[in-house]
C-alpha cells in the first residue's frame, strides 16, 4: 500500500547474517544483532544515484559506481521509479572480508532504503533480487544466503534459482551465536575458488543429512541434534586452511562447551552456537584466547541471539 | 519398566515407508498406513528362533537363516536374553522389491514383537540398531530410513552412524501420500550399484537446499515449499531408468495436482504428495492409468496420510 505521503529520507539498519551455519552451504542463512550496516536514503533533485561513505574500511569502493550499496539503489531505482534522484549515505559498521555478509548489510540496507522512497514500495521479499545482484557485483556470484536473512531475520534457506528462492524457517531462540572474527581477509571470491569441484555421494548424503538436521533442530531447539548437525564434511575442509588455526579454535570452542562450531560465510569468522543458558562467555573466550595465543591474531568477538527481525528502518522523515 | 508379568505371545504390525522422499537419499524416511507386514512371537521352550511364514511372496526367504525378520530376533535375543526360544510366525502383507521398505517392515515387527517378551524390553528408539543389521542382510547396507519410520512413526531423519543416529522429525498431516507399485522387481542392491560416485558441488548444494525445504515444509505444512522441495537431482536420474515410464508417469501425477512426484525408496514404486484437500483421487489415477497406458504394466494404489504411530502391537497374551 502506497503511504500517504512518500518519505523524503529514511535510514536502514541491515544486520551481519552467518551463511551456511555449517553444512549448508549457499542454502542456509542466520541474521544476528550488533554488527551491520546503516544506509540514510534521500531525495534529490537529479535523477540517478549518488553516494557518500562514511567509516571508511580498507577494500571498501566509495565510487558510487562501484559500491554495492549504490550498485543495488541503482537497480532499485531502475525498475521501479527511474525518474527518483537519491543519495545514499553508507555508513559501514561492520568490516569488509570478514565472512559475516558485509556485501550484504550493504546491499540489503540501500534496497530497504530506496525501496521506502518509493512512490509504492515493494515487498520486502520481493527485493532479494536487486541484493542478489549487489552480491554478484561483489563476489561474482549471485547468493542469496546473507541477503536473505538480512532482509527477512531470522533464518532463511536458499533454494537457488534466478532470481533466488528464499523461504524463512522457523527458528527457537534458544541458541547464542558467538562470532569471532580474526584479523585477517578472505575474498569471498578467493574461498568459492578452493571449493571442490565434485563431492562423492556417500559424502554429500553425510552432508544433506546435516543440513536436515540443522533446519530441525533450529524448528524445535534441540540442541543434542544442533550439535551433532553442524557438521561440515564439504567446504570446512576445503576453507580450513584460509584461517589461522582454524582447528584449534574449533576445538577449543567445543571444548569449552560450544554445541557446534565451523567457518562464518566464506571466512574467516568462526562462529559457534551454545545453548544460551550455556556457557557463552567461556566459549567466546576461548575462541578469542585461542587465535591470539596459538595463531598470534587478534580477533573481534560478537555475542548474539538470532536477530528475527532483519533489516528495519531506524528513521524517517516525510520532508 | 519390566512389566508386572511378562508376555508369552505378542502379534506386531509395522508399516510400510517413503524413504528418500524425493532429495533426502539414505537421510530421510517416512510411515504411511495400510501396507505392511504382521509378526507374531511366541515364547517357546526350545532356545533360539523358529520361524513360520505366511503369504508366501516370490523372492521372500522362508528359511530361518536365511529371513530379515529371523536375523533381527536372533540379534535381539542374542544381545537381551540368549536363553528365550521365540517362535516368529511371519505375515507378509506387503511386496518383496517393491521400494516401500518390505524387509524394514519385516525387521521391525519382529523386533518389536521380540522385544515385547523380554523380561526387560528396550526402550523402541533403541532397537534401530538390530533392524538395521536386518536391512544389511537384505540389501547390504545397514541403511535405517525405511527401519528408522517403520519403528518410530511420523518421517525420521537418518544421520548415518553405527549405529544409526535416528531422529523424529516433526511433520503435519496435512498431506497424502500416494505409492504406486507397478509390477516389475527392482532389487535394492542392483539399484545402489547404479548410483553415481561423486556429484558435482552446484548438484549437491541444489539437493542439500532441496532436503531443507522438504524438512520445513514438512514441519509447516507449506504446500509451496514442498511442491518444489521434492526435487531430486543426484539419484531420481540415475534410478529412472528401471522404472518404465518413470517420467511419464510423474508428469501425469505432476499434471494431475500432485505437489511433487519421485521414486519411493530404490523403486519401482513410485509415490506422490498430495494436499489432504486435494486432487488425491485423480492423481492417483493419473499415475494408475500411465503405468497401464504407456509402459503396459499393472500396479498397485495405496493413499494413506502419515502414520505417526509407526509399529504398533495388535494382539498380547500373558498365557
Amino acid at each position: 500500500m502506497p503511504s500517504a505521503r512518500p518519505l523524503r529520507r529514511v535510514t536502514v539498519f541491515a544486520p551481519a547474517t552467518i551463511a551456511n551455519l555449517g553444512p549448508g552451504f549457499d542454502a542456509l542463512g542466520l541474521a544476528i544483532h550488533k554488527l551491520g550496516d546503516t544506509v540514510t536514503a534521500e531525495r534529490v533533485a537529479k535523477p540517478g544515484v549518488t553516494l557518500v561513505v562514511h567509516g571508511r574500511r580498507a577494500g571498501l569502493p566509495t565510487k558510487s559506481t562501484d559500491n554495492v550499496a549504490a550498485h543495488v539503489a541503482r537497480l532499485v531505482l531502475e525498475a521501479c521509479a527511474p525518474e527518483l534522484g537519491v543519495k545514499l549515505t553508507l555508513t559501514k559498521g561492520m568490516p569488509i572480508g570478514s565472512g559475516l555478509g558485509s556485501s550484504a548489510a550493504s546491499c540489503v540496507a540501500a534496497a530497504v532504503a530506496v525501496n521506502a522512497l518509493l512512490p509504492r514500495p515493494l515487498p520486502r521479499a520481493e527485493l532479494i533480487r536487486f541484493c542478489a545482484e549487489g552480491e554478484r557485483k561483489a563476489s561474482g556470484t549471485a547468493h542469496a544466503d546473507n541477503v536473505g536473512a538480512a532482509l527477512l531475520g531470522g533464518a532463511c534457506l536458499v533454494r537457488g534459482g534466478n532470481p533466488p528462492d528464499v523461504w524463512p524457517l522457523v527458528v527457537q531462540d534458544v541458541f547464542t551465536w558467538i562470532v569471532a572474527h580474526p584479523h585477517v581477509v578472505v575474498r569471498t571470491a578467493d574461498a568459492r575458488k578452493i571449493l571442490p569441484r565434485t563431492v562423492p555421494l556417500a559424502i554429500a548424503t553425510r552432508q544433506w543429512a546435516n543440513v536436515a538436521g540443522l533446519v530441525s533442530a533450529l524448528a524445535s531447539g534441540d540442541a543434542a541434534l544442533l550439535a551433532r548437525s553442524i557438521d561440515d564434511a564439504v567446504v570446512e575442509p576445503a576453507r580450513a586452511p584460509l584461517i589461522p588455526c582454524f582447528y584449534g579454535v574449533k576445538e577449543a570452542a567445543l571444548a569449552a562447551g560450544a554445541l557446534g562450531c565451523s567457518i562464518a560465510g566464506s571466512g574467516p569468522s568462526m562462529f559457534a552456537a551454545v545453548r544460551t543458558d550455556g556457557p557463552v562467555r567461556r566459549v567466546a573466550a576461548a575462541m578469542r584466547d585461542t587465535f591470539r595465543r596459538e595463531a598470534r591474531v587478534g580477533c573481534d568477538l560478537t555475542v548474539s541471539r538470532v536477530n528475527r527481525e532483519g533489516a528495519r528502518i531506524v528513521r524517517s522523515a516525510v520532508r
